[in-house]
């Protein structure tokens, strides 16, 4: 599985923290990441939580990502950026529990957690458990296993639902602030990254020219 | 404040606890609540989590309710079918600093909270403990203050981002399973609160018509 | 290591959860599970967290037990009762990383953990992680690692501190209410397990004389 | 009520957040603080949490304080050396929830909170609401009222058993470390404190022979 981490501006300094927890719990599982910045708070690109929205819908819709991981200071911004693209199904995950029922009832295929409200002392230990109950079993089982058909189908419908509240990923890239859309897509590793895994022609052409105006 | 009440069937036999948490709370300041159910697990309409988002997209949209309170197991799920609404921003919260932070930087107009999850004894304290930091303050006023003006700023930047990703409301309910739509709205008291109280016509014209069909 | 589970009378009908919980994740690891009530909410024994404590102070300083899992609503009163007898060192344990640095900093012989509060659907996950985060790892190792000295060294301070500040286990045996220890010590599986696990005769001798008086 | 504060050592640089949350919240209620280190991590008084134990147990013996408010890295060590003193029944709180139980169903006369676990951004917030659940309202009472006398009892029984097996809080202070007990009254301010409202002669008489040695 390819995993996005994507890191806001307000939270950069824990980048390394976050991007360890991250890749010691999945790498050995056998996925990859791709840490779409920020890196420190110093980068050039300042990532802030609308652009994350936008960032994270680009990489799921293009099938860049299969998952993105992210957070701001309480996880909400970033959360409810996310969420309002289409495509995106973003939960909010404190602990490790959060993180497995998420996993088995939800299934979605992006989380925000928070990287500065309770990340306190040793909060790594609680990342690297929220990530292992994520990423470490099968998702979408159902918790009970035996709810697991009822929870299936409100995914469907709540996946048609948001399939007709939202215009396409590529109507909303050219509709929304481009500038904004610039930025969000600015990232040092961005390019590499990204053009190198995207399944969606459409959304890559569109995003080059936008990089390239 | 007209603050909507809205219960995922799977936890509706907590219905008493949250709607007398919410009522202690908010009455006292002078605000209405108006409880669109369920009211129990015996309640002909059942509300599963994506009819919560459509409920609550109808009643922000419209302006029948100024705020939406509403949750299920973990929250998880209805706040994920708020969010896929337009113009509807639902925070997830927990404890009583997730209600506040939510309040002062994120200023939505919905919370999603778990009903089931980490919901043991005496969990109405904190029901009301986090109804009273959203409801008992002026909200928007940044925390800590001296951002109040970045904070604002990035919510009017995801605002116009997810105009921009969504239909508008009237579109939504036009487009996604009318079956859904009409138990979504089939409680027992959504026309005695809905009618009196949406602002929006064309919404309300439109729903009559689901409810004749 | 044998492990005494002990569960407080308000928390009785949870008997099952708690004890599947536990044995699920230590008796793969190796561990023997003593459970010495109660077992339902209608044993003849009920243990209220005073008389827990007494237990806990019993099974600790007899060497029957190597650690005492026990709670209550809270798990203050059965963790505070716990902590007033000599050589028990009872942390309160919430959530997985809680349990990991009690287990690390700590090394204590007992938790406590709360069986109501915030107790809600699938309570049984976090159980299980928290046994895990304590039982699975070489405890008393210090975290971070660097700081093992130090933390050892007041570990040490804090037993001897304890150690003067309380009379040994069989003066207190003697000394409190006989019939409050008569019943702390009348669950139906005592006998059982600590006659056959004590390496303290002269406390078993004392019990011996209370049961039968 | 005296009220005293109590930092670790390790957290010493949160002084000013955690002596501001305490006295923002209890001083308008009519209460008094005393802080009683440290001050800062360049304090030259290193107060470990052993020795948190022993000052607590000093001061509530003493009645020189009615409450203190402790804390350490996760809460856990100055929690276990407080309980490990004659007097003390020292609650670990977390949460606004957990206060406010502690104060109602335990009603014990001192917490011990965690400075670093989970202390992250906003911190402050859930200080002041934890301590506002504790010192603004009547404790003892119980949660529910239905429940009082029980719950008053079980103390009244803790508090015998308690009794029971420990030693007198001065045989304590003459049988342990007396290095130790030097260096945990020799805050800047304990005398000043401490002597003024001390109404234990006997254990003042002490700490004025251990000071002058």
């Amino acid at each position: 599985m390819n995993i996005a981490l994507i890191i806001e501006n307000s939270q950069a300094a824990k980048n390394e923290i976050i991007h360890n927890a991250l890749t010691n719990v999945v790498e050995p599982l056998g996925h990859t990441v791709h840490h779409y910045g920020m890196y420190s708070p110093e980068d050039e690109a300042h990532l802030t939580y609308p652009m994350i929205g936008i960032l994270a819908g680009i990489l799921i819709n293009s099938k860049a990502a299969d998952f993105v991981v992210t957070g701001c200071g309480t996880g909400m911004g970033s959360g409810l950026a996310c969420n309002a693209m289409p495509g995106v199904f973003c939960g909010l995950v404190i602990d490790p529990t959060d993180a497995f029922l998420f996993g088995q009832i939800n299934d979605g295929n992006a989380i925000s957690m928070p990287y500065a409200k309770g990340f306190g002392w040793a909060a790594e230990l609680n990342l690297e458990d929220c990530y292992r109950k994520l990423f470490e079993v099968e998702r979408g089982v159902g918790y009970p296993k035996e709810r697991a058909a009822v929870m299936a189908k409100n995914r469907g419908i709540l996946s048609e639902l948001k399939a007709a509240s939202c215009h396409d990923m590529l109507t909303v890239l050219k509709t929304i602030d481009q500038d904004l859309l610039k930025t969000a897509i600015s990232g040092e590793r961005f390019g590499e990254y990204f053009f190198a895994n995207s399944q969606d022609e459409g959304i890559s052409e569109y995003l080059r020219g936008v990089l390239a105006a």
